[in-house]
């Protein structure tokens, strides 16, 4: 049967590495199924692994962003990885494949992109590999580590929390649009959200003081879309949410391309992918100082609920089924 | 100017990086420019991570072997990356790019094949990454430890150290010049060859005795072959070596082959890439028993020297130029 959908496949893999993990790797406490697996180094310190593919065409198109762009914008993707763990990278490997003909200019621009997110992320990078393909891939994967605390997984979500963003959502997909649709009128105007797509914000700064503020109980960065990242920690957990779209933190700046376009913001805010906020849930009960970490707003935007997903749409609550991006799905 | 050559890219993006390394990392103790990098997790632990991709038609093709066979090899090249700095593997992260249309058949025993190798090495497949792609990609990042002693690096050889290699070298080429000729008489008579390039061997269970026994000053995988894998060694130690072509470990079937192809076995076995054999110096004088560790040979085959590349051919001394395979030379 052809692959028709990456979780299906996600599914079956996963099943087929967990019946043939060592038995002798009690160190390995999470393994497939978050943001990062997690090793034990110590009686309180933890390792944390991740990868990312990103490939021409699928995640970005060389034609519609540069390459500084292009490799910032994989390397935090990466980075969102361990940060949604509650940990602080260490190093990178990157391994890329390079389509024969490709300027060495061009892989080192890309090379410069990757080292400025990199380096807003004290991480460096500390080797890789390099092959000709078809069509440009950069493979990243990370090491970070948490020390002092447990690594944040998805599955730690309970009843009554609160769930909270940081940041803004919804205008990375705006921006992709504006980009696909090869609409220059709307590229001047809305400069920011088509910015926004390009390079969207890395987080790993304000990770240490969120950790100490709210001590999440579940948390994951924002790459499929809210909607479909929510799903994780609630599957994960076995939990459901309710989520308010008057508390939703969209910007003025989407607001005014939604009202321009005729959309919903609140709908780019549920199905933006690739804005790498960090998505989570908290049972603490911070004061208002903690609306803002270092300048970067932190939003309660819903409730865990025992059980079952809603919206609440102007003081009606609407039952949901969850989606996200599938690269196989037709 | 477009790339024409792998090491000059590596060497302009190695440069590159270094210069933007954040100078509060100071448990990374090697980066880009050996199997793996070194980050220090203790006084006497060390963490390794490597990264390699493998892309269809370059480094595997399809049609000429079996999913299972290129997952393993995958694997097992990765593995080696860890072996070759004396440590042990741990786990490893595998980011895969699918063409549409791929059976989740193909993929599953793709994976079967990554497990196999993964299990032989008693490491665990953690995490991982699928994206959709026009070429098959499978992209394996891998962690391992040394405890208890430094792990060995390539710039450690010194004058007098004996050059040794695991194994033997040579039958990885022979088997892809049968697969790739379509030689089904060849095939037939020679199937060790081709099973050989399929399934070279995973060394990774000697890895502990043989750093007891030899305490290797450096050391290295056979990826893109012995003359140029010596090659990094010779470099980054600044020595030279002398090897003695009669002590070559030839097996008689590499040598039938040869002889009845015309070729020279001793040729092949510098230039045959991809056996993943280890190839180490050492000034140990370890006794005859250390010609074999765990049924693997272990032979010795030459002398570092202080300058100067030479190849002993029956008693004549013949200076070489190093070279290896680069995946954007011409």
């Amino acid at each position: 049967m052809p692959i028709n959908s990456e979780w299906d496949l996600l599914d079956r893999i996963t099943k087929q590495i967990r019946s043939g993990l060592p038995e002798h790797l009690p160190d390995l406490l999470t393994g497939i199924g978050d943001d990062c697996a997690v090793y034990r180094l110590g009686p309180d310190r933890f390792g944390l692994f991740s990868t990312d593919m990103s490939v021409e065409s699928v995640h970005f198109i060389t034609g519609k962003s540069s390459p500084e762009d292009i490799g910032y914008k994989a390397m935090t993707g990466n980075i969102s990885d361990v940060s949604a763990m509650g940990g602080a990278c260490r190093l990178a490997l990157v391994a890329l494949g390079v389509p024969p003909g490709t300027e060495e200019d061009y892989i080192a621009s890309l090379y410069k992109g990757m080292t400025e997110a990199a380096s807003m992320a004290g991480l460096a990078i500390a080797g890789g590999d390099i092959s000709s393909s078809k069509e440009l891939v950069i493979s990243i994967s990370i090491y970070g580590e948490t020390a002092g605390y447990d690594p944040v997984l998805r599955s730690g979500a309970r009843p009554n929390d609160t769930i909270y963003i940081t940041g803004s959502l919804g205008e990375c997909r705006a921006g992709l649009d504006l980009l696909m649709n090869d609409d220059p009128a709307g590229m001047t105007a809305y400069r920011g959200l088509t910015e926004k797509h390009d390079r969207p914000p890395c987080r790993a700064s304000i990770v240490e003081p969120l950790m100490k503020l709210f001590k999440p109980t579940a948390m994951i960065d924002i790459s499929d879309g809210l909607l479909s990242d929510l799903g994780h920690i609630v599957k994960e957990s076995g939990r459901g949410f309710l989520l308010k779209e008057e508390l939703f933190p969209c910007t003025p700046l989407l607001r005014s391309y939604c009202a321009e376009k005729g959309l919903e913001p609140e709908n780019i805010f549920l199905n933006s992918g690739e804005e790498y906020e960090l998505l989570f849930t908290s049972a603490a009960r911070p004061g208002e100082a903690a609306g803002e970490i270092n300048g970067v707003a932190v939003t309660p935007i819903g409730t865990i609920l025992d059980k079952e997903y809603f919206i609440e749409k102007q003081g009606a609550k609407i039952p949901v089924t969850l989606s996200g991006f599938d690269h196989f799905k037709k």
